[in-house]
């Protein structure tokens, strides 16, 4: 089964098409993405596995709304000497990325026109995201109007969390009036590393206590009792918990009104600053990519990057920590994400002050994985830490198949 | 030694008289308060110990400043009927609770021009109770001259915690330019308790990791890395970190951008509905004081009241693991405050599910135990939890005594 994946931003379309064999085993056919989408000049980078490895096409053009995004898209996947499919119609469904899923949805679901005005609701709580979503499945409704279209939200694994999780302590009535409370991102990833495990280990997921890492450029932890998730780090944004790449995370909040006093901010400059000038940018000075800055620390010696690295690696060690006593102990702690899974170094460093939670830390079996899963944890350890590679795509692509499959039993 | 206690807040001034038997023991002569400073009727309560016990007087008048107020109390002190010194120059030292000595203070001092002109620059970062320091060291310079001063700060335990600790993954040159960083506050209360629990125990305070809970209607946690803070909770503003009674605690920062925008809150507006209106006030919308809302709970069965208990729980539970992941281990844990000291119900859930960390809790131990020095961990127990009483004028008055010593030593 054909299953093309999309990931609809305010400015960017990401794709994947991946031919299912079965529910968990995929080829990928072509990946790519359109970026600039409505600027004077847009670009297209699309790359079909042709004879057996990924091509690299570059094409600019204006291309002024997501249909004319997708319509690119199809084009290439279908272009004599660059696709990879003879005919539109070999696309048999659609699995949207969906931002935010509000309390409406706790899984992923069957676009119907219920699903289209829920997601366009929430727009008001993700308003960069779904509305590009909702351009996307209605590009994509006129386009190929034969696939069913699939909706796998960020958000929906987080719904199981209990209200003390979720809820900020603000007057109860922001909740009631507005939806404001913790929703959580990533889940899409948090749930298929900790499942993923689990089937490696040979374990039942649940019995145990599971932390997983999710650390890249976002970044965010996940607490997960009886295969559920019980908390996490990112809130009612995706601004808040971790130190990221350009996102603060957490902040005191009476700090954040006196710096937009003092510096004269109004909401739209506070919302710059905390998600696109800070984490480890701000506090460097020097890059957002964890890997400049472990460049500028180690053979640069250079404080500030050691300081924010070492920021870094404390916030993700508290929440470890936290969520251990949130749930009485952990079982099983997971590594994921571009740092996550690439960044040895930073396994190693957030593990050194842990031991104490029930594990020894395997400094041989850690050196040198990059991108794939290896257990760091010595075999005498009750708690055990991995490296898990995350795929959100094959988990979307993945989801849609079991979507329409269920649809079709119904 | 005679030494006055002051407390000046923006309209109030707490006060102790102790007669300080050696650093570490006193007896109190005189408590009481001053209120409403600057309103049409202002009032003054007055505690002396009469007799072996404390007698309680109320006294209403316009009260238009501090001096004012101080005048009040001096009066009081020395009056015939309900006074308890012959003469104000009885009065030997002044020791002054201030909220905030910045970067400068990193213990208590004698306060001479530097420090006042220090404490007045400082107003910048606590508007509210800096200047009402200044208020009530002015005044008693003006009303006994005699006497030295001494500055006990809330923030100067707290100044020992590394950059990982103290700084917020904001642009770099916030910190540099507006001193914004995390101080910390009840630090007082902190090294008190920590250090009286390891007397208690007969251990070297240099080799333990201690994590305090001081939970009251305002509350913090900290951790104490070889007899050093070495993080906490509160931040920047004493807004950060645990719920309390109207406080928020930690918040998402997008997420009050979100409700700023959507209640059309102005920087001040926001700032009362985080510091007056949030907290288990907020969540429960009954009361900010604990035992009100244990009453909903337990015996009316209130959700949002037990909702309220739960997330204050399991906050001050996430800070244990927290710090207990940043030192590597906890070996003393202790609570303190109104709650900590008083709320045997809430150690026991906090302690619920921390076990792993090493320690077996002791209901029978914990039941009952109201301000008292106890140990609620069984004797095997490798972590020992501990209740113990603080007692901040106790704290500021010996403070004193040590400073003026170590001045007429030098």
């Amino acid at each position: 089964m054909l299953v093309l994946v999309l990931n609809c931003g305010s400015s960017s379309i990401k794709y994947q098409l991946l031919d299912m064999k079965s529910v968990d085993k995929s080829e990928v056919k072509a990946i790519g993405v359109v970026e600039r989408i409505g600027l004077e000049e847009g670009i297209l980078t699309h790359k079909p596995q042709i004879d057996g490895e990924f091509k690299k096409y570059k094409f600019s053009n204006h291309i002024p709304d997501h249909e004319a995004g997708i319509s690119l898209i199809m084009d290439s996947l279908v272009n004599r000497a660059y696709g990879v499919i003879e005919d539109m119609l070999d696309i048999e469904a659609i699995g949207h990325r969906v931002a935010h899923g509000g309390e409406y949805f706790s899984k992923s679901v069957l676009i119907d026109d219920l699903v289209k005005e829920r997601i366009n609701k929430l727009s008001e709580l993700a308003p960069l995201h779904n509305p590009a979503h909702m351009a996307g499945i209605f590009a994509m409704e006129k386009l190929l109007p034969s696939a069913p279209q699939v909706a796998v939200f960020d958000t929906s694994f987080h719904q199981s969390m209990p209200p003390e999780s979720f809820l900020y302590a603000i007057p109860y009535e922001f909740y009631t009036k507005h939806k404001l409370r913790r929703y959580g991102f990533h889940g899409t990833s948090h749930k298929y590393v900790a499942e993923k495990a689990c089937d490696y280990l040979g374990v039942d997921i649940e019995k145990m206590n599971i932390v997983t890492c999710h650390l890249g450029n976002g970044a965010s932890i996940a607490a997960i009792k009886n295969g559920k998730s019980y908390d996490t780090s990112m809130g009612f944004t995706p601004v808040e918990g971790l130190i990221m790449g350009t996102r603060v995370g957490n902040l005191d909040v009476g700090a954040l009104l006196f710096l937009m006093e003092k510096e004269n901010l109004d909401l739209k400059g506070a919302n710059d600053l905390l998600n696109k000038k800070s984490g480890v940018l701000g506090i460097s000075g020097i890059s957002s990519d964890m890997r400049d800055i472990e460049d500028e620390s180690w053979n640069k010696k250079n404080p500030r990057a050691t300081l924010a690295l070492n920021m870094y690696h404390m916030r993700v060690k508290r929440y470890i920590g936290a969520f251990a006593a949130e749930m009485g102990g952990i079982d099983l702690l997971i590594f994921t994400g571009g740092v996550g899974e690439n960044g040895p170094e930073s396994r190693e460093e957030i593990c050194s002050d842990l031991e104490f939670l029930g594990f020894t830390f395997d400094k041989n079996a850690n050196n040198g994985v990059r991108g794939s899963l290896k257990v760091l944890s010595t075999p005498e350890s009750k708690l055990k830490v991995m490296v898990i590679p995350t795929n959100e795509e094959q988990v979307i692509a993945s989801d849609t198949v079991k979507v329409l499959r269920s649809a079709v039993l119904n």
